[in-house]
This record gives C-alpha cells, structure tokens and sequence, in this order.
C-alpha cells in the first residue's frame, strides 16, 4: 500500500483524496488544511485524518471540535509520496520542506514547470516519471493535459502539422464568488500565444502549437475550439473512432440533446458522479469535422477534476509502482471513467 | 408497497423516481418520458423502466436503442398512485387521464391550485390529504414550500401578524440554456404582490403575507429576503433554536465560511449528496435577527429539490398510508435529509 | 463663477466634472488623476485641465503625452471647492491636504459619515450644509440618496411608521471586470440590518428603517424592494401623483414595454443622456401597490450617476450660494433631469 | 437629397435612422413601427415622423397619444430607398411591398443571401451593388462586417491563405431580458463550420474560411479570435500599420489599460458616442502578433453598430449616388468614425 499525504485541501485536494481512498494500492495518510471551513467539517465527515497545514493556527480547529491527527510535517514524514494541491505558487514554496524528509512529491498546474523534475500526464509521458533521478512531477493544468490527451493519439495516427487553440475559460469555479467579470468577454492573457501553447510543449516537447485565452462569466467548465492541422487526411468518422477509443476521452453524442456545460453536467449528475465530475475531456461529437487536413472540434473541459486521474497515475509513476496500462486501467476502473 | 408512476422525467420527475425507489414502503413502476434524450440514457443505465409518454414517439426510443415497457396508460393502469411532473399546465391535462383510471395523482406546483382537491406541504397540512374524498394533491412549488416551512413553526410558537418576503429568483435552472437574462435585475413580476403570497395561502389559509418577486442572472438556487412581524419578541438565538428543532430547515452555521450557493452545494456535494441536493430550507443563521417583533432573516431554496421529499410525504398522505410524523420521519432518513 | 476641482477622476468624478462644466455660475478648475489611463485620454479630449493626484507619477503623463497643469495641490489652492472622488477611504486621508488651504470639500457614501461636519442629500437635508460652521460634506452613497430621495416626501405627506428596504445590488459597474459574483446570488452583508438603513438615518435622523443587502451578476443598476408602513392610508394613485411630482424621482410608464435595467439605460440613451445615464430614481410604476397603510414599490438605482446632482447642489449648499430650490432647478434644467 | 425611410425600428433601426439624419446628403422620410413602445416615444422625443408598420395597430398609438404620419405602405411611396430593419426573416416578406412601389430596398444580415441583389460591405465590395440591375442590397450581419473589413487589407496588401476564427459571441443585446444563457459556454452551432464562413464568402468569394461558433453569457460584444495564414510574413509591426490606416479599424492601445468590452464602451461613452456605439472592429492592438506567416488578433465587434455606416453606405451604392471612397468619408465624417 501506498502511504498517499494530501496538503491542501480545496478545489483539487478534496478530489485526490478521494480518489487516492478509493485506489486498492493506495491508503489516505490524511489530509492538511489551514482553516476549519465547510471543506474541514466534509473531511472530518468521512473520516479523514487531518493535520494542520500552519501549525499556528492548530487552535482554531480545537475550537472548532476538529481533532488533528497532527501537523503537515508529521504527514510529510508518514507518508510514502505527498500531492501538494495548495495554491499557485505555494507549492514551490513547500518543495523544501518534502526534500527535507525525502518524501517524493506532486505539484499541480499553477506552478512554474521548474518547480518539479518533470511535468507529467498519463496518456503522454508516464514514463518520464518512472525515472530513478524524478523525485517530484507536476501534473500539468486542466488546460494543458485535455490537449495532450487529445494531441498525442493524433500526432501517433496522423502526425500533426500545426495546432491553433482557442481555450474560451470559465471565469472561476462555482465557489469563488469573488472573481468576475459578470458581463464581458475578455481577451485574457491579450497578447498571444498565450502561456498554454508552451505549457503543451512541457509534455510535448517538438508539437507547434498557437494557443489563444478568453475568459467569460462562466463557472461550469472551459471549452477549447481546437484546430490541428494533420499530415494526412483521414475522414471525419475514422477521427472520432480513434478519439472515442481512449478512455479519457468521452464522445457528446448528438442524440443525447446535450447543447452545452450546463446538461453535460447534469448528465454526469444522473449517472452518479460525485460532484457532478467529468473526468474525461468532452468532445462534442458531431462538431469533429475535417476540411482538408484541418480537423476542428470543441471539447469542454471540466476544470475541477479532469486532472484528477493524472494525479493518480502520477503516483504510480513516481515510485516506479507500475506500468502506465495498468495504472490507467485501475485508476478509470475505481473511478469510473467513461461515460 | 405502493406501486408509484412518475409521468414526466425532468428535473423534478428524475429527483422523485430515484426517492421512490428509496423508500422501505414504494416500488417505482416506471416513468414516462417524450423523448429519448440524456436523462432517459441514465434513466435506462438505473434500470427504471421506461414508458411512451407520446405514444406515437414510441419508435424514437427503439430507433435510439432503448427498450419500452409500455405506453403511460398502461403505467397509470398499473401504478397506486402517479406523481405527474409534466411541464406547467400538462398536469392539468392529464388529470383526465388518472381519473379514467382512478389512479390517485400528485400533481405540482406549475399548476393552479384549483388542479388539484388539496394544495400540500407535510409540515403545515398533511392530514388534509388524509381525507377519503381526496383523491389528487398538489405540491405547492419550490418558493412556497420553502415559505410554508417556515412560517408554519413561527406561527404555531410565537403567532404571526404579517409577513413581507421579496423572492430573489433564479433566471432559469442549470440546464436550461436559452432562458435568461444575462445581465439584469427585474422585478418580476413588477406588480405587488406576487403570486407567492396568495399561494402560500392556499397551505396556511390565513396568514397575512406580502410577496415581491426578482429575477436575475443566476441557476443555484432562490434567494428570500424575509421579514415577520410576529405577535412575540423572542431572542434571536430562541428562534434559532426553534428553526433548527426542524429536519427540514438547515441553519447555514457562520463559521463554516459558506458565504452563498455555490459554496453551499459544493458543501453538499462534498458530503456526498446526490446531484449536490439541498432538500432543506438553507438558512443563513447569522442573518437571523429580531428588532422589536419584527424577524429577518435570509434562506436560500435550491428549487430544483426541496419538493422531493414533500412529494414522497404526499403519496403517504393521500393513500392514508402512514401519518405525518411517521412518513416524514422515514422520508428524512432514506433520502439523507438533515446536514 | 465657484472654481470646482475634482480629485479623483473614475466613475463618479468624471461624471462629476461634466456636470460641474455644464453649470452656469461654475467653472471646472481641473480633474486630479493618477496614472493617465482610457479616462485621462478621455478628459485630455474634453480640454479638462489634468493634475497629477501623485506628484511622483507625473512623468507617466509626461511619457503618455499629455501635458500636466499641475500637481494636486495646485488645484487645491487654486479652487474654491473640492469634489473628492476617490475611492473609498482614500478621501478620508485627503481631508488633511483640504484643510491646509482651507479649502472646502466634498466627500463620496464611500467614506465614513463622520469623515465630513454632515452627510448631504439635496432633497432631504440642503440647509444643514449651508451652515457657516460646516467645511465638509458627504454625498452619500447610491443607495442612501436612492432611499433618502423616496422617503423624504412620504414622511413630509402621510408620516412614515418603518420601512423595510431590500437592497439588490450590482456585483460590479460595467467596466469592473475582475469583480463577481458569476453566477450566484449573496446574502452580502448576511448579517441584517445591513449598513445601509444607519446610512439613511445620516440624512433623515428619526426615519425607522431596516435593511437587507443582497448581491447579484449584474453590472447596470441596484433594486431595491421597498415597503414602507406609512401613518395614513392613500390610495396607490395618490402616493403615484405625490412620487411623479418629484424631479428626481422617474415613474417607469408601463405601457413603454420597458421590464427592466437593460431596456431602462437603452430608453436613456435613445432619448440621448450622456452615457445613459440615469439621475432620477427609477420607480417601477405599476409596482406602486397599497395593501391598508403598508406602502411597496420597486426602484432601479443607477448607481454610477444618481449622486451626480447631488454633488451639484452640494457644492452650492456648501458654499452657501443659492437656496435649495434655486440650486436643485438649476443643476435639473442643465443637465436635463426628468425624462 | 435622398429621402430614406426605415422599416422596423429596433437595435439597428434607430441607429440607422440617426445615421440618416446626420447626414448632408439624405432626409428621413420616417420610421415604420408595429408598437407605441418607449422606442417609439423616443423617436416621438427626436421629431422622426412615425408609419404605423401594421396598420390594424394604428389605433394603439393613438390610445398612446402618439400622431402617426402615414401606415408603411405611403412611406414606400415616398421615399427614394427603404431600408429595411425588421427582425430576421420579415425582411424576405417586406421584398414584395417594396417591389410593389419600385423602391430600391436594404435588407440585413439576418436574412438569407438570396433575398436581394447583392450582399454588400462598403470596404470590400462597393461597387456591385452600384450596378444598374442591382434594385436590392443585404448589409452583411455584424460578425461577416467585422470580418470583411479585416479580411480585405490584408489579402489586398500579403494575400492570404486561408483564415480560421472562433467567434465568441454574445447571448443577446442589453435589453433582450429572455435571452441566455446564463451560466454555460455553448458551442452554438456544434456543427463546424459555423454559417459565418459562407457568409464571409457572399463578400469575398474566394476567400478560404473557416469559423466556429460559440455562445456565451454577455451583452457587450461579440469577441473574434482569429488566424489567418498570410501568403506573405510580414512583421507583427506592419499589420499593426496596416490596419491602423482603415478608418474602420480601431486599434485598441494597450497603455489606455482597456482590458475588455465593458472599459471599451466606457472609453465610447466617456468620448461623447452616441449610445456608446462602437462602429469600428476593436482590435486589441497588443494582440496582433506574427508567427511565421500567422497572423493572429483578437477583435471585438460591437453587434449594434458596426453596421450602421455600412447601412448608410449602401445607401447612396445603391442609387449610384457616389463612388465609395467619397461615400465612406462622408459617412465617418458625419458619424465621427475613428476613435
Ligand atoms: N481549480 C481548478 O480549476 C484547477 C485545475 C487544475 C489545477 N489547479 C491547480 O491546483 C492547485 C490547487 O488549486 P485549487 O483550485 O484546488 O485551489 P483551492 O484554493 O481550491 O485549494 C487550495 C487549498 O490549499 C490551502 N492552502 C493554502 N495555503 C496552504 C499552505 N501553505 N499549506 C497547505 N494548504 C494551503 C487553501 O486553504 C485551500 O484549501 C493550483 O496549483 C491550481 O493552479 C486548479
Ligand atoms: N424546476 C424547478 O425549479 C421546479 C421546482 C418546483 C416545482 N416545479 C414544477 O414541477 C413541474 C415540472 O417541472 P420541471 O422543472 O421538472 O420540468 P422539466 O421541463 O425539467 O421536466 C418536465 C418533463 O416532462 C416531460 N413532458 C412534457 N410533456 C409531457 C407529457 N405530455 N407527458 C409526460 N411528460 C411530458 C418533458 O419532456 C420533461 O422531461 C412543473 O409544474 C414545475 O412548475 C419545478
Ligand atoms: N461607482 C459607484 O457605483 C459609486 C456610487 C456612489 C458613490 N460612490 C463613491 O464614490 C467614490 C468614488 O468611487 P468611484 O466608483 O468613482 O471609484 P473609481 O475607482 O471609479 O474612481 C476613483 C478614481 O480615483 C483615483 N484615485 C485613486 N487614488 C487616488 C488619490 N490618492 N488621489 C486622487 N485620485 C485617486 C483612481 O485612479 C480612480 O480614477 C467612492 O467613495 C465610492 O464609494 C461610488
Ligand atoms: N442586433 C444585432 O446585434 C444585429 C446586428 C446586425 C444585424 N442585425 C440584423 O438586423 C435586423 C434587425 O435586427 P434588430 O436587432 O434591430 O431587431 P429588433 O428586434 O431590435 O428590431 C426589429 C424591429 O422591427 C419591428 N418589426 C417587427 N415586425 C415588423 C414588421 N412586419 N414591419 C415593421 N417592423 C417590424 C420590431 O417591432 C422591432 O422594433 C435583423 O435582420 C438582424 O439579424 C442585428
């Protein structure tokens, strides 16, 4: 069993964690937190062990009649690999305190590239993390690893010439109700390429990529107008069988009436996802089209858990605990990947 | 067992299939849909069995794969009881229908009162439907079970000589893609008083209340801004203590940092609730305060679920099947009611 | 001729400057800004004379190309008045820099009240400023001159018992893009009263008024959900006459078509108001409902401009340089008051 | 002087009538509406004289106290050319009344090509519709405006290749309160490409185009993130000055710190815009950037108004009254193109 610590726990955090309980090889050490919230109270609820993430503030969880099982050092300690999902930034900034007692960590997409020794997503690069000198992976941004899961089968079957990617994204999560606009669409970052072009080329070194950002009033899930421009020119259809035959991928299909984020939600909802989850990249199914060697398609990605399963894998991989078939495998099989 | 039909599979026809078939005393017969779209895949992926709501649309289920286990005649003809869920004004429709086979019928609250023998919420007036004349109740909407639930303590403790509520209301739940607006605030409607007021009269006959109502650009869940006069001055925290003696009225606590409704569901999702459901009045329980009599207080409503269990409480009451303590009891427990 | 300086040159303060141009008996000294923006590109083509609000940034005008007429403290020197448009707080710490030149000001709803000798809204309270011992004035905030406008002549024509206000407000202005809330609708503050009835008691001491603020995804105007319980009784069409009778007061004409803020400011603008701007309170006029002595209406607040004649008639006031109905005509007639 | 009048007076229509008006060379015969709403009260407010659009609603203006000049039909006797402004597929009804009385007729974007002679942008393609045979013309939809005037500088000055836009585009106008969505990211079509592409092609025939379409919850503008592959690889610098020389292009400067739609308008409104109105594309300058022989830019297109000069332009093209270059400075000079 894997000792698996978790520190940070919001947005992303609460998901690895229970994704990690719900691995057969994996066992939840706990989880770390800076402040007693709602997202406290849920943990304790499940029986999560929690730690203090700053040590100072243990206090406020005894008020708040929050046991701790102790402070983030002693899970570092505990714990076989750590998954820092604390914000942007902070991350690099706890690289120390992992190194300090050998424990291999995960960073997430809001840090730098350089913080970890590789940047890693499952269906691109496993192996790069299996490494004996790879003590730290970052799991790229939600962005960035639902274009690699799209780009990689395409460049192994057809070859890619050129990729242009318009990523429309949501202004903040459902929660944050601090972040706008309310009413705008905004050219975000407005010089191009935006930074997600060369965030792809960290998984995928050599693929020519233009990336373009716009943010709107939205908090469900972004959506990416995607063109790539093939070596070859393979139909329509032969695309969507390629793209539909990863597990990772999921196909809208028209049939279903789905017309945006909104139903694809609610779909997940019906089916029994928690949290209304989409792990997988959704590809609107009848917008796949070819003209010429120009494939276009829209995909919405769910930002809040599409790197979940990454996460995972990126556990396996960096105590070189299995090989990429069968983590992925175990991973959507526990999950429940695929729709 | 009663043998329950759900006519009309949407957001509310789904939520009340899948509280059916969790309770101890009901078997679903099945539920009638139009069409085979989204929410008939999950509805065929749970097993429920599937009737024709538009019998000459049969073969577009069979062109989609999916099979039949009949037209909604015969699921009236099979069933104890219907709960009809069709859109606004179908219900009144199909009353025809039930009554061709004396199927009692639980209607909603898109229909006018006089659709129905009873108007129905389980804590103000679950005997009413008891009686043997009654053969159809109708569940009042989400905003005045929400109204009822309330008021219906206040007046049993402390009498209530008027009350004045404004209605923030969300534009259009978070599937339905074509309804708005996108940036206003509109009194809706701009006459005084709403139909909220006379609606919740017809679950408590003579209390006085004033009803405005608001739209505006949001999908999570109604907002009432509350103000009773009542005939008493408690304290604040007395009648905090006498809200939250409710199953289904949840006091929000401060300290959680819950400052809205995303935050809220995402509460609710984190402690595992199907489709993030908040079947209880959400009352912010910092908002609650007393100057002289007059109560204020904030609660938000997540319409697309708090008529669920009133639903099932509905069908116990209008077969005589169990008594109010009894049923509400059994429907809070399986469902999970209560955070 | 009254030499106006305004410092702080954003929302308020360039609507400010324009209507202090448009005065017969003012003259614009100058706007104070500081970084030389859309806005200061804006004054620069109205032939504004630009200050540097900080003196060490005057080279960004310089490198942008825009000439300086001076630093801040010239214009204080040189004017006869100030209207401090800064953003709240900021004129607080200005007051200091007025009272070494011994020059009189104006403050913005955004400070505290005591940061000024008294609050002012012209309607309600003009003579208080026209004192000889009063230096300073605060033009209170949207809201309160909203309610301060709408209460005044009730209280003067049939008493006034309470007033129960709730106040859904904009999350942003249009042009505050990093401001939310999404897609949510906040209980802000949830504590009740919110600030805003003490505010109104700044202006109308004895008024007995509560308060519930609420926040919404909108950019164009604030509503407020009003119910006053008056001392008399009139007829609806008589609280109508005695509100349409009213210069700063607007009674939406139902048979416009008009349902809301968006078809609101396009009236505005088709009838050519700078900006589509609204000054008047926008009171929902078959929204006026009588139920025995409990008065309730709905009105729309602009809040970037519904301060702007206020701030006019304050400087007379201030000055001491006209009587009320003198000033209050004048600034109407110039700007064009009353559509 | 050309006696014009305009047929249906909504969004576009009372922009054009304005346009009409203000300029030296045409007199407004009048303005056809179906309804006394607050835009008829406006142009009652302007002196516009009204024809009542269907004339059994006559009296309804009458009831509203508004004279009428004549019913639709006297002012297609009248006038010299009509331009017709009805909602989407009305106009394709109106063609025959026009044919009726020989009046030279402009219809709009939102019908279908084969509705008249010629699809017409003035920058592009001015001379067909100066054409003898040629009795009606279609001014292109805001978007295929926006495009045109983009699209032809630049194959005129490098030739292009072949271009690829993702249209973000807004879900309805400010005052169009039933429109959503709400809180979603539609990919709207779904289906690729998107109707813009040919309808680029109806102005520039050969040009190769491909455009998707997205729809999101915003009021302002449309937002165009566009590539074009250039024949040639100028630097990002000499597009900049390409563009920049078209009176119909605003550049955007990044020192003004507009960082969206909302400062856009704003910055309109500040300088003096009628209704705010944005009649140039709205290139983000510091968007324009080169990559090999890509171009990419971010444009935002103001829906309401970029084809009003476009109307006016059409006008005297299609009375053969002036030669283009002659017309489209007349027109920026009365309007006050160029920002
Ligand atoms: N939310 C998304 O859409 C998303 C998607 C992919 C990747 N990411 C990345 O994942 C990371 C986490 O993002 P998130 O959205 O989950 O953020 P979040 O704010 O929801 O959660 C971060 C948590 O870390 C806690 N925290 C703050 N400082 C801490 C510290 N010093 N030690 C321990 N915990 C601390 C916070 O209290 C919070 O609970 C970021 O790098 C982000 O860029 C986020
Ligand atoms: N959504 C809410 O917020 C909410 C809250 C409380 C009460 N209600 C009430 O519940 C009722 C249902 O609303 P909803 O939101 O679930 O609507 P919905 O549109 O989500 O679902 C209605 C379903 O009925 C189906 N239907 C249409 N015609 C039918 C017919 N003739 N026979 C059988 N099925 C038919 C539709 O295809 C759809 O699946 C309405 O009376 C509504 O006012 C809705
Ligand atoms: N916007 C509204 O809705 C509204 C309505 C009523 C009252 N108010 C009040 O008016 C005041 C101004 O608000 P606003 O919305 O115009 O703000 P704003 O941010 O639009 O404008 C303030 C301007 O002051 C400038 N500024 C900042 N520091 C300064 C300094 N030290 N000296 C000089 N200028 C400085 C800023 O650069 C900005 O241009 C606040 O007190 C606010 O509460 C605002
Ligand atoms: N609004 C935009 O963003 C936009 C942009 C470019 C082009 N267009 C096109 O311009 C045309 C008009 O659009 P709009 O946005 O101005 O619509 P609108 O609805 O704002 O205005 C249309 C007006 O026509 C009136 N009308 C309806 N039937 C009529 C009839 N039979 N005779 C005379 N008048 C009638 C309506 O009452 C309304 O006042 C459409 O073809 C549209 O596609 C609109």
């Amino acid at each position: 069993m894997i000792q698996v610590g978790v520190n940070g726990y919001g947005t992303i955090g609460k998901r690895v964690a229970d994704a990690v309980a719900a691995q057969p090889d994996m066992a939840l050490t706990g989880v770390a937190k800076t402040r007693p919230n709602y997202e406290a109270e849920a943990a304790v609820r499940k029986g999560y062990p929690l730690y203090a993430a700053i040590p100072e503030r243990a206090d406020l969880f005894h008020d708040a009649g929050i046991d701790l099982a102790g402070e983030v050092e002693d899970m570092v300690m505990t714990a076989d690999v750590i998954v820092d999902t604390t914000p942007s930034g902070v991350g690099a900034d706890n690289r120390e305190l992992y190194e300090r007692y050998d424990t291999p960590a995960i960073l997430q997409g809001g840090e730098d590239a350089d913080v970890a020794d590789v940047s890693f997503n499952a269906r691109s690069n496993y192996d790069l993390a299996r490494d004996d000198d790879v003590d730290t992976a970052r799991v790229v941004s939600c962005n960035t690893t639902g274009l690699s899961r799209l780009l990689t089968p395409l460049i192994e079957s057809y070859g890619v010439e050129k990729s242009r990617v318009t990523l429309v994204r949501r202004g903040g999560d459902p929660g944050q109700t601090s972040r706008g606009p309310i009413n705008d669409i905004l050219p975000d970052p407005a010089t191009i390429p935006s930074h997600h072009g060369p965030d792809v080329n960290t998984i995928i070194p050599d693929v020519d990529i233009d990336t373009l950002g716009v943010k709107v009033p939205a908090t469900l899930m972004h959506l990416h107008s995607v063109n790539v421009t093939l070596d070859e020119a393979p139909s329509a259809d032969e695309v969507r069988d390629l793209l539909s035959a990863e597990s990772r991928l999921f196909l809208v299909p028209e049939e279903t009436g789905i017309d945006g984020t909104g139903k694809l939600k609610e779909f997940a909802m019906d089916t029994g996802r928690p949290r209304g989850d989409l792990w997988e990249n959704c590809i609107w199914e009848h917008s796949v089209s070819m003209e010429g060697r120009d494939l276009y398609l829209f995909q919405s990605i769910h930002q809040e858990s599409d790197v979940i399963p990454e996460n995972i894998d990126a556990i396996r991989a960096l105590l070189d605990w299995e090989d990429r078939e069968t983590s992925m495998a175990t991973t959507d099989e526990t999950l429940g990947v695929g729709l």
